[in-house]
C-alpha cells in the first residue's frame, strides 16, 4: 500500500482547512483527530478528496512515507505535549514534526531542544490568515532545524499566499524563531487595529461622521498608502446592517474586546528585552480597560469631562486623521521591528527582516501594501536599526507629525481617549531627542539607592553623597 | 552560653544595616557571611554592638533561640535558593527563615510552599528604604504564615519606620503577597520618578527654568499636596553642584536610566492579570527608550521636530505642570491599587489596602503626604474597585485634568515627549467612557477569526458572516 506525503493531527478548523489546502496542492494526506468524529465530519464532506483517515495515531505515523511530516494542529500549550509524547515513541530519527499552531516561542525552543537532543526534527511555524487563509492560502512563518525545513518547503511553498507569484513563507531561524516572529506579528495586528479603533472614536466623537460616511471614509484610504486587510474590512464592517434591529451591526457590537494572549506576550518579551514597545503594549491595556464595561459605565456618571464642540472643517480633520493613523502605523512597525533585531541578537537567529516583511504582504492580517515599503527599506540596509531612520519612513513621518500632533491635541481637548496615538508621538519625540530627562532619575536613583550613574563628560561610574 | 534572639545572613550593606537596625533596639544578633572578611568588617567597624559573628553556617544556627529566626539578606535568585538549600538541614520544624530581599514574588510563593510542606515557616519580606532606611527604620512588607509573622512583630514593628509611632509594617498575606506588594511599590516609584522626570523637561525645555528656578520650584512643591520624599530629593539634586566643573552636577549626568527589574515585573504582571497598568509601564519603557542613548543622539540629527517658542505666562505653565504631575500621580496610583485588588483576588491574599497606603507613609522611597488620602478612602470603603471613584480623588482630578490636557497638548505641540502624562489623561478618559470603540475590534475580530462577539441589546455570543 503506498504511503501518505504529509500527515495532520487534529481537525479542528484550522487543521481541516490546512489539510484541504495541502490536498487541493496535489499532495496525499493522511488525517488523525483523537476523537473519531471529527474526522468522519472532515470525510463525509470532502469524500473526493485525497485524505485518508486514520482513527489510531499508530496506523497514522505507519501510513507515511519517510522521512515523516506530521503537522501538528491542536491546542496550544498542554495539547502539543500530549500528541508530541504520543508520537515520540512510533516516530524514527530524522522525523519531522510540524507544530502549526499558536505555540508559545519558549514552549518551541524547549520542544525543539528535547526533540533534536533524541534525533528528531521540530519545526514550530506560525500561520497567520485565519481560517480562510489555512484553507486557500496563510502566511507561513517556520522556524526550527534549517535541513528539516528543506523537506517541507516544497509543500509549504505550494499552500502559502503568494504575491507575483514568491509565496509568503520563508525559512525563519532556528528553533522558536518561527513562532516568535508570529507573535510579533500578532502584536502588531493588535497595534494596528487599535490605531484604526482609535481614528474611529475621533471621527465618530469629535467629526460626528456616521457610519457610511465612516465606511467611505475607510473605502477611500483603502486606495492610497493605508492601503490594507484591515483598512478594507473595517470599511465593509461600517456597512454591514443588523437583521435584527435593521440598523448597523457595528452599532450594537458590545465595546469589550477579547484576546488570546499573543498581544501580551508580545509585550512581556518586550519587557524582558529591554525594548520600548509602547505603542502595542497601549493597544493591549486598551483591550483590558475596554473589558471592564460595568466599571467604565459606573464611572462615567461619576467622572465627567471637556464637552465636545468641534468646529473645523471636517474634510481636514479626515486627512488629519489618515496621516495620524498612517504615522502611528510606521511607529509601531518601527518598534515591532527594533525588537524583532533585539530577539534576534538575544536568541541567536540571524532573522532577515526584509524576508519577514516580504511573507507578511498576503495571507496575513496585517498584510498590506505598506509591507513593500519595509522590504524595500532592509533591501537597501538589512542593517538598519531603526525603520524610522531609513529615507521614505522619515520622510514620512516628518511630513505627517504635525496631524499626529493635531490630532492628539484635539482628543485630549476633547476627552477622546487615544492611547496609541499619545504613545506614538511620545515615542517619535523620544527617539529623536538627544538628551531626555533621565539624567534626573539616574540622580534620583544614586540619591537613594547609591544606584551610580555615568557622566556625559567622561567614562566611568559615579557615585556622590547627595546629602552632604 | 545564652542564644541569641534573631540571625542574619550576608553581610552585605542591607543586611549589615538591618542587623545593626535590630541590634540598635535591644535584640542580641548573630551574624553570618559566605565570606569571613565581611563579617569581621562589620564586627571591627562595630565594636561596641552585640552582634556576634559565626564563620561556620551550623554555629550559626545552633546560637539561636527556638524558634529560630533567620534572615536571608543575600542576592535575590539563586544566591537565596542556595542559603536555603545549605539552612535547611540544619533547622528544626517550626523554625523561621525570612528573606528580606528582592525576591520575585513567584519565587516567594514557590519557596513558601515548599518549606512548608517540609514544617518550616518561610517570611518573604520587602525592605523598602535603600540602605538609610535598613539602618534607620525601613517600610517593611512581610508575606507568609501569619503564625510565623507573629513571632518576628515585636522586632520588626520595633525596627521598621513609624508615623506618629505607628509602625510602616503590617502582615500583608500569605506566601508571596509582601515581595508582591513591595514590586508593586517599586513600580509605584517608577511612575513617580518618571512623572517628575517629564514635568522637569516641560519646565526646562518650555519653559526654560533653569537649575536655580527648578530648585525652588520643587521646594515650593515640597510643601503643599504633593510633600513627598522624591520631590524633597528632587529640590536637593537641582541645587547639587559639581565638584569637578562647578557647574551643576545634574547636568553631566548621563540620561540613560538603568533598572533592576522590578518596574518591568509589575508590568508583566500587569499584562497577566488583565489590569491596564499603563503609566508604569510607559515609565519603564521611558527608561528604556532613555538607555539607548547612542541611538538617539544618531536620530536627533535625522528626525525633525517642531521648534520650541513658548511665550506664555511661566507662573501659570509651573502651577499647571504641577497639576498635571499631581494628577499622573493619582491615576498611577489608582492603577497600582487596582492591580493589588485584582491580585489580591488572583493569588487569594485578601490584601489591606488602607493598611498598604499606610506603611508606605514613611521608611520607603514614595513616602509621601499624598499616601494618607488613599489611607482616608480605604477606611471610608475597603471595597472600592478604583482610587478615582473615591470623593477627594475624583473632586481632584476633575479640578486638575484640564491642567493635564493643556500639559499634555504643550509638550506634544513643541515636541517634548511625556509618556506617562499621555497614558494618564488616555487612561482616565478611557476609564470614565461609557462607550469605547472597542465593538470595532470586536468586528474585526469577528470578521477575520470568527472570535465572535456579544451585543449591547440581548445576552448571548455571536457570530456574523461579514462577508455575505
Amino acid at each position: 500500500m503506498s504511503k501518505q506525503q504529509i500527515g495532520v493531527i487534529g481537525m479542528a478548523v484550522m487543521g481541516r482547512n490546512l489539510a484541504l489546502n495541502i490536498e487541493s496542492r496535489g499532495y496525499t494526506v493522511s488525517i488523525y483527530n483523537r476523537s473519531k468524529d471529527k474526522t468522519d465530519d472532515v470525510i463525509a464532506e470532502h469524500p473526493d478528496k485525497k485524505l485518508v483517515p486514520y482513527y489510531s495515531i499508530k496506523d497514522f505515523v505507519d501510513s507515511l512515507e519517510k522521512p515523516r511530516r506530521v503537522l501538528i494542529m491542536v491546542q496550544a500549550g498542554k495539547g502539543t505535549d500530549a500528541v508530541i509524547d504520543e508520537l515520540k515513541p512510533l516516530l524514527d530519527k530524522g522525523d519531522i514534526i510540524i507544530d502549526g499552531g499558536n505555540a508559545y516561542f519558549p514552549d518551541t525552543i524547549r520542544r525543539n531542544t528535547a526533540l533534536s537532543n533524541e534525533g528528531y526534527n521540530f519545526i514550530g511555524a506560525g500561520v497567520s490568515g485565519g481560517e480562510e487563509g489555512a484553507l486557500k492560502g496563510p502566511s507561513i512563518m517556520p522556524g526550527g532545524q534549517k535541513e528539516a525545513y528543506d523537506l517541507v518547503a516544497p509543500i509549504f511553498e505550494k499552500i502559502a499566499a503568494n504575491v507575483d507569484g514568491e509565496p509568503c513563507v520563508t525559512y525563519i531561524g532556528s528553533d522558536g524563531a518561527g513562532h516568535y516572529v508570529k507573535m510579533v506579528h500578532n502584536g502588531i495586528e493588535y497595534g494596528d487595529m487599535q490605531l484604526i479603533a482609535e481614528s474611529y472614536s475621533v471621527l465618530k466623537h469629535i467629526g460626528g461622521l456616521n457610519n457610511d460616511e465612516l465606511a467611505q471614509v475607510f473605502t477611500e484610504w483603502n486606495k492610497g498608502e493605508l492601503d490594507s486587510y484591515l483598512i478594507e474590512i473595517t470599511a465593509d464592517i461600517f456597512r454591514k446592517k443588523d437583521q435584527e434591529t435593521g440598523g448597523y451591526l457595528v452599532d450594537v457590537i458590545l465595546d469589550a474586546a477579547g484576546n488570546k494572549g499573543t498581544g501580551k506576550w508580545t509585550s512581556q518579551n518586550a519587557l524582558d528585552l529591554g525594548e520600548p514597545l509602547s505603542l502595542i503594549t497601549e493597544s493591549v491595556f486598551a483591550r483590558y480597560i475596554s473589558a471592564i464595561k460595568t466599571q467604565r459605565v459606573a464611572a462615567s456618571h461619576v467622572l465627567t469631562g471637556p464637552k465636545i464642540e468641534f468646529t473645523g472643517d471636517k474634510a481636514e480633520l479626515i486627512e488629519k486623521v489618515r496621516k495620524a493613523l498612517y504615522m502611528g502605523k510606521i511607529i509601531s512597525y518601527a518598534q515591532g521591528f527594533a525588537q524583532l533585531k533585539s530577539a534576534s541578537d538575544h536568541y541567536n537567529w540571524k532573522l532577515n527582516y526584509g524576508e519577514i516583511a516580504k511573507i507578511f504582504r498576503a495571507g496575513c492580517i496585517i498584510r498590506a501594501q505598506f509591507l513593500q515599503k519595509i522590504m524595500d527599506a532592509y533591501e537597501q540596509n538589512d542593517e538598519v536599526v531603526n525603520l524610522l531612520l531609513t529615507p521614505y519612513f522619515k520622510q514620512t513621518v516628518e511630513a505627517y507629525q504635525g496631524s499626529l500632533r493635531d490630532i492628539v491635541t484635539l482628543a485630549v481637548q476633547h476627552g477622546i481617549p487615544v492611547p496609541t496615538f499619545s504613545a506614538a508621538i511620545a515615542y517619535y519625540d523620544s527617539y529623536r531627542a538627544a538628551v531626555l530627562p533621565a539624567n534626573l532619575i539616574q540622580a534620583q536613583r544614586d540619591y537613594f539607592g547609591a544606584h551610580t550613574y555615568q557622566r556625559t563628560d567622561k567614562e566611568g561610574v559615579f557615585h556622590t553623597d547627595w546629602m552632604e
